[in-house]
């Protein structure tokens, strides 16, 4: 990962670090404004008078000093021995409650001890603190060592911010990091409380003051606020117009009033972008003292304090998560797939959101046009939904009916001509938390669909959503080999679902091999002549024998199971799973041409890895099965391996709306569920 | 830093982890091709005719099996009992000699022990490996087990790739890697070699094949070229056309030929850019087996080998390393000038380069227009300037002049109007090797100036060129505050002369402070009354005593004190330096308005730390100082403090041609170096 750019790492990590060189002069006295923790520095012999031999050292209370190397002398009451390299080091321990109320003198002396020079120090010292929430408390913390850089970890360190990509308007909707003012004070619980602490005289010495800064490579990442001067944090009266911005991409530096006295001051942090390509999340944010020259000059910054941010990044739900919210899309000709989600829904207890005609225009693909996440901070977190740059039919859904209060907004623009199938969000799931050869994934691991990277001719998923997907780093992604499939969706071969076992789940993955074992023991026992589509008036049926039959179509089949097998060994290796972690269900696929006169696959009958998890409940396309018994040996089957896992299925008829059109439930459907407990910043990276 | 992008992390890190899963057909024999090293994995249950109970294996003496769980029959001769979740593991440990001249068969009983049905397996094995260096010895090992990944450090791995950024032609000159063929044989050496060793059959079985591939990411950064078909590696004439090109941006993927039998195919890789903001440096180069399924449709990898390299940095050569060669410009005044660097870099053994006024047109400032670095891989290296976009009439001088066969070349266009002073490369200086707290810096840290962070306005170093320092990474950047000059570079205020003690070196500082100090002894010792600039005709003399009566010089240079202890503090902290690591040397500046009407620091006589390091000859701006018993007191001083590191001062008249134009010798000249004996790729990262 890149570094932080210039100006930063000129500040030292810790106060206590910080040094700082002063000038003695036996002219004139000097005025020294010191800050509490850090130590003046100032070397004896620079500025000492021709010909000293020796120096004394005398100061106020409130001051201490050390010489070094330390004088040979036994008592500092008489004068000590001039070295070229003598160097004295002054600190003090608390703030001043008066400008000049310490001193401090050093005398010189000739040989004979007659006084030379005089040096003298008025000193004041402030006591000042840059804060924020550094150890992830929720609670901003007095001026934590580690808040100027950032760990990963458990035992890490470093404050969180979010994209402020909600709206607090549910009308006039723009996510709210796309205005540059503060248009509710609900805004506020967005962003990062960041404090200044300051302690010491009632005003500043003259020509000193207080700035806040950021460098320019962090400059379109971020925006602060503060309450306007007239308003104190304590009497905010709840109008947002009552903020000032501080600093921005067109200001990078901004001066920040001291208040005397012990004050304490909040600033409002916010996020503006996502992690991505040229973006590593890191922020840092700095307040200088800055020392007055003249009149012409630039002053010079006397003490900085950094703290440094890491951006949220956007994080992927499994299926393992519980549901908070199903959306569906209601069309001219869905009234039985709607009827059986809505049943389904009601009986699992999660709401059931349905997207209407005049929103979805007769785009059915719920699965495809969005992917639900969410944003997590100590302070704070709320759902993000990304937005595909698909964009079909349903393209204002997520902008226009999600944005809003505490529902976030983030999608990647790309060239038309980039965009294909492999970009709809059907081709975007995310595994269960995993442990890969001793590497933790608490937060499972992103999986998207590709071509194999071994063709030069073939669809992609766009590399400007893979970039944000691997910049958001906590869920490291795999790509599976998905282009042999016409419409190229991982979620049409694989699904996950909960399991009380083992890893916690089990990986279902679609086999033709599964099926071919399931119609070869039907003919076995005597069914050979069941029909798969029975009474479907949209669809010839077809008997088991004639499926074993077809040569041809067996060995379409033995491809899907090949390219399904491949994608089968780079799932176990890449997310540790064993062959028991894996359920195979009985699928068949045909080919068929595309527009390019390729053959690729589709489902033979509804696709049942093609399904729902809603908890224990799963919805799955019904497959319309050979019947054994009055009963369809697929379900069945299905229904028994779901079992032993202690889930209940409900098949759910989409074969005219959903499945016809080459999708299925999963396609036509869209699940918010419940954040991980797990924290992204305790992650070891 | 981001991930590498899709594809690559399908494949597994080692080749002992790649399991593929083969089908079982008891219709058909099939033939296998198996990757000595790989497993076969296949699942005994899932094509089990119906009604299976019992399996048996057997084999060619040149295949292995392994059956889990392992069967509780005590031998493998009888029948075993069939379980659903039985897997059969099948491996070889060598490649064959003809097609199919291996075989497994798998039979399976009926309760009865009726046989049901025969699975037969007809193997082929081959041995593949795509080969680099990534033990980093300069020679291309077999099948490192860590040649996908890279790691820092002595104990580290991966490949190094060079950007071929030199020209193998003097005239007509483009950087090699700014033309999409191999112009000269000679370039093969700026490329990394890459074997493909095969073993197997004479040919391939009918519609297997090799194919070579890069993912979209890192396709910018890469070429790989090999000999034509015709030309083996062994019979490569010395003409440059008898090479193609295998993969480039605009091809992801190609086939590569197989060769049978015991082959080795040699490869070029060609590295195009330098790491940058948006480019780690690593690049992933994949050959697969790709097996053929049927016409229309995409083969599907069998197995997949990768090799990961890291291009190398941009690295600079601090003041301590041996020179090469020094440049410096002639122009129409500065005759005394070049008559002392010819003299100074004689003596000193070195070869001087003057580039004379077609190429300069009057353009003096050799320092500023280019930094010189190298390029280094176990392979090869070479020097390579890095061109400043400042583009002063210099402009055409790195590129017409330096580059050239083994000089490589790089830049960073900036926009004219982002361009400053700060952009010229008397402001991008390293430091010698450090260490901080622990934290090794064997290649030293990169100096650059900046303005203060805290001020809105204020010149800066642009962006482009900042962010190619930071991202070269192995000498980590330091940005100091030098825009209180009115030219704004680092080299007028310090610089680092070798030392035979302590860290090797001594930073060298100006300094008000000691300039006053020495006049003001000067002037107790009765030489009040001496003058500078004594003699010269094109500057007024003035006093010691002016000098230090003179109270706003004075302030002005207690200013110009302050804003270079600020640096002071920060190299201490970021080079880990103590008081006695630092030289200050007597200087004095004086404000003086710029174009905006700031006042800003000009020196006052010439800048003695501007000065030119040959080994342990010094050349050294002369200071026209006072003259004292017809000694230059300055030069006295200076002479004094360098000596006692064992270090020979030459004075060289610049006042006229080069600090009378705000220069010195510094600014006037450059220092190619011999490179660092510390390899970059050892660094802990």
């Amino acid at each position: 990962m890149l570094q932080q750019t210039s100006s930063v790492n000129a500040f030292p990590k810790k106060k206590n670090e910080y040094q700082r060189t002063i000038r003695l002069d036996t002219c004139i006295a000097q005025k020294v404004l010191y800050v509490v923790g850090t130590t003046l520095k100032t070397n004896l012999g620079r500025c000492a008078p021709p010909n000293s031999t020796f120096f004394s050292v005398k100061c106020t209370p409130s001051v201490k000093y050390d010489i070094i190397p330390p004088p040979k002398e036994s008592s500092h009451l008489s004068p000590i021995t001039l070295n070229e390299k003598s160097v004295l080091l002054i600190s003090m321990s608390g703030a001043s409650q008066y400008e000049n109320d310490s001193k401090l003198s050093v005398r010189y002396y000739s040989q004979d001890k007659d006084i030379l020079g005089n040096a003298i120090l008025h000193l004041t010292a402030l006591e000042i603190s840059l804060d924020v929430d550094a150890d992830r408390d929720g609670v901003v913390e007095k001026n934590n060592p580690n808040k100027g850089s950032w760990k990963w970890g458990p035992d890490g360190h470093g404050a969180i911010l979010l994209v402020n990509c909600d709206s607090e308007r549910s009308y006039f909707q723009k996510p709210d990091n796309e205005v540059d003012y503060i248009s509710k004070l609900s805004d506020l619980k967005d962003m990062s409380v960041m404090v200044l602490r300051t302690r010491g005289p009632a005003r500043l010495p003259d020509g000193y003051k207080l700035t806040m800064h950021i460098c320019q490579g962090h400059a379109d990442g971020v925006r602060v606020y503060r309450p306007k001067p007239r308003y104190t944090s304590n009497s905010i009266s709840g109008v947002a117009n009552e903020f000032a911005q501080v600093l921005c991409s067109n200001v990078l530096s901004r001066e920040v009033p001291y208040l005397g006295g012990a004050a304490e001051m909040n600033f409002y942090v916010e996020g503006l972008k996502f992690p991505d390509k040229d973006f590593d999340g890191l922020i840092s944010i700095s307040l200088s003292l800055l020392e007055p020259i003249c009149t012409g000059l630039p002053e010079t910054p006397i003490f900085t304090d950094t703290v440094m941010f890491r951006v949220a990044p956007w994080i992927m739900t499994p299926n393992t998560l519980r549901p908070v919210e199903v959306f569906v899309c209601s069309t001219s000709d869905n009234y039985s797939f709607l009827k059986g989600m809505r049943s389904l829904v009601a009986n699992s207890g999660y709401k059931l959101n349905i997207c209407h005609e005049y929103m979805n225009r007769g785009d059915r693909w719920m699965q495809d046009e969005l992917e639900f996440g969410y944003i997590d901070a100590p302070h704070h977190r709320f759902p993000v939904v990304l937005d595909s740059p698909r964009d079909g039919k349903l393209l204002d859904f997520p902008y226009k009916e999600l944005l809003g209060p505490d529902f976030g907004y983030v999608t990647r623009v790309a060239l038309r001509k980039d965009v294909s199938s492999l970009d709809s969000f059907g081709n975007l799931e995310v595994s269960p938390p995993v442990t890969v050869n001793g590497k933790k994934y608490p937060l499972g691991r992103i999986i998207i669909g590709v071509a194999f990277p071994t063709t030069t001719k073939g669809r992609n998923m766009t590399q400007v959503v893979q970039d944000f997907l691997w910049a958001q780093k906590v869920q490291q992604p795999i790509a599976l080999f998905s282009d042999w499939l016409l419409v190229g969706h991982v979620d049409e071969f694989m699904t996950f679902v909960p399991a009380p076992d083992r890893k916690g789940f089990r990986l279902l993955l679609a086999s033709p091999d599964a099926g071919y074992k399931l119609f070869r023991g039907l003919k076995n026992n005597g069914h050979g002549q069941a029909r798969l589509f029975e009474g479907r008036r949209d669809q010839e049926p077809i008997t088991v024998d004639d499926i074993l039959e077809d040569a041809g179509f067996q060995a379409e089949n033995n491809y899907v199971q090949s390219c399904i097998d491949w994608n089968r060994d780079v799932l176990k290796r890449e997310l540790g799973l064993d062959d028991s972690d894996i359920i195979d269900l009985p699928i068949l696929f045909k080919l068929q041409q595309d527009e390019d006169n390729e053959y690729r696959a589709v489902a033979f009958y509804p696709d049942m890895v093609n399904l729902i998890v809603l908890g224990k409940n799963l919805g799955i396309p019904k497959p319309f099965g050979p019947k054994v018994n009055g009963r369809c040996a697929l379900e069945e089957e299905m229904s028994s391996l779901m079992e032993d896992l202690g889930l209940s299925c409900t098949f759910i008829d989409d074969f005219a709306s959903y499945h016809r059109l080459l999708g299925e439930v999963h396609c036509g459907s869209n699940v918010r569920r419940e954040p991980f407990d797990f924290k992204w910043w305790n992650l070891d990276m």
